[in-house]
C-alpha cells in the first residue's frame, strides 16, 4: 500500500511571489534559490523593459521586443501579463503547465497586475506578497537604484500604496526587513503548504476505502 | 515608525494538534517541543484517565476524577472536553487566554471531538490533523501499545475511521511516518501561518494611513 500511494504524484504547487515595485522581490527570490536546498523550479518572466547592468537574458528575464510580446499575447501563450510604466512583464504558459504536470512546485516572481490574473485562472495558488518595512524605506531604495525619474519615483509610490490595499488578495504577507530572514519565510510558507488540508484529503479518503475493501 | 511597529504585540496563535488515538499525537508533540527551538507554549490537557507507565502528572496530562473534571465543565472553565471510550479529555480555559493575550502562540494536542469544539469557538486557530501512514499500521500501533482489549481496539479503528473523515474541518493534515519527520512538518506549518495575510494586514493599512499623514 505504502508502494502504491508513493507512485501517486500530486500536481505541483504554483507560487506566486510578488509585491510592490522596489520591494526587493528579485532579491528575496535570488536568496531563495541560491542560499539553501529547494524543491520549486523557477519560472523566468519576459519583458519589454531594458536590461539592467548586471541582469542576464534567461536567467533574470527573457528580453523581448514589444511587438514579440504582443505576439504571444495574441497567441494565448501568456499566463499572466502586465503593462507597468510602459512596459510589458509576464509569465509564458507552457514551461509552468509542463512542470506542475510532473509534480514540481513552480516558483513566479511576478507584478502585482499579473499576479491578479493568476488568482482568477489559479485560485489555489500560494500567492505570497512581499512588503518594505515601510515606506520611507521604499522610496530610499527606489532612489537609490538610481535608475527612475523623479517622476517616476512619485508614480512608483502612489503605485506601491494602491498594491499593499490589494494584499487581501493574497494568503500571506512577509516583510522584507532582511533578505535572508525574507527568504526563510517564503520558504516556511511554501513547506507548510504542501500540508493543507484540500491538497490532501482525496490521498486519505482513498485510503479508508482500500482498507475496508 | 520601526520601533513603534515592534511594540505592537499581535495575540498569539491557537494552534490545535489533534488526530486519532494511536497515531502517535504524543510522541510527536513531545518531539516538537524538546527536539529544537520553539516559540510556542505547550497547554497540558486534563483528563480522567488512567495513568500510563511513565506518564506523569502536570507534564503529560492533568489527572483529574470525573468528579472534579464535572465540576470544572459545570462551571464553565473548559475551552473544550470529549468523552472518549470511557473517560474525559479537555482543556482548561485560563492558561490558554493568558498566554495569547501575552502574544505566545499555544499548542494543544486534543482529541478530534474537542478539536471540533475548538473549531467553532476559536475559527482562526490552526487546526492540524496527524494521520497514519495506513490503517493497518494504525492497528499495529494501537496493538502494540498493549494497553486496549481487542473489544476497544475494534472500537478505536471505527472510531478513528470516522475521524479521518472529519479531516475536512482542518486546515493542514501531516502523516505520521517518522516521528522527526512529522514534527519538523507541524513546525514548518507554524512558522509559516504567522505570515498569513488575514493575521497581518492591519497593520499593513495602519501604514499607509501614517505615511500619507
Amino acid at each position: 500500500m505504502r508502494g502504491e500511494r508513493s507512485r501517486m504524484k500530486d500536481r505541483g504547487l504554483l507560487i506566486v511571489f510578488s509585491g510592490p515595485s522596489g520591494v526587493g522581490k528579485g532579491t528575496v527570490r535570488k536568496e531563495i534559490f541560491e542560499a539553501s536546498r529547494h524543491d520549486f523550479e523557477y519560472s523566468i518572466s519576459m519583458t519589454t523593459r531594458k536590461k539592467r547592468p548586471g541582469e542576464m537574458e534567461g536567467v533574470d528575464y527573457f528580453f523581448r521586443t514589444r511587438e514579440e510580446f504582443e505576439e504571444m499575447i495574441k497567441n494565448g501563450q501568456m499566463l499572466e501579463y502586465a503593462e507597468y510604466v510602459g512596459n510589458y512583464y509576464g509569465t509564458p504558459l507552457k514551461y509552468i503547465n509542463q512542470k506542475l504536470n510532473e509534480g514540481k512546485d513552480v516558483f513566479l516572481e511576478i507584478e502585482v497586475q499579473g499576479a491578479s490574473q493568476v488568482k482568477e485562472k489559479v485560485p489555489d495558488g500560494v500567492f505570497i506578497f512581499l512588503i518594505p518595512p515601510d515606506l520611507d524605506e521604499l522610496r530610499e531604495r527606489i532612489v537609490g537604484r538610481g535608475t527612475d525619474s523623479s517622476g517616476v519615483i512619485e508614480e512608483r509610490m502612489r503605485v506601491a500604496q494602491e498594491e499593499i490595499e490589494m494584499m487581501s488578495l493574497y494568503d500571506y504577507a512577509v516583510v522584507n526587513d532582511e533578505v535572508a530572514f525574507a527568504a526563510v519565510r517564503v520558504k516556511d510558507i511554501i513547506a507548510g503548504e504542501h500540508f493543507r488540508v484540500d491538497r490532501v484529503i482525496g490521498r486519505y479518503l482513498k485510503m479508508i476505502r482500500e482498507y475496508n475493501q
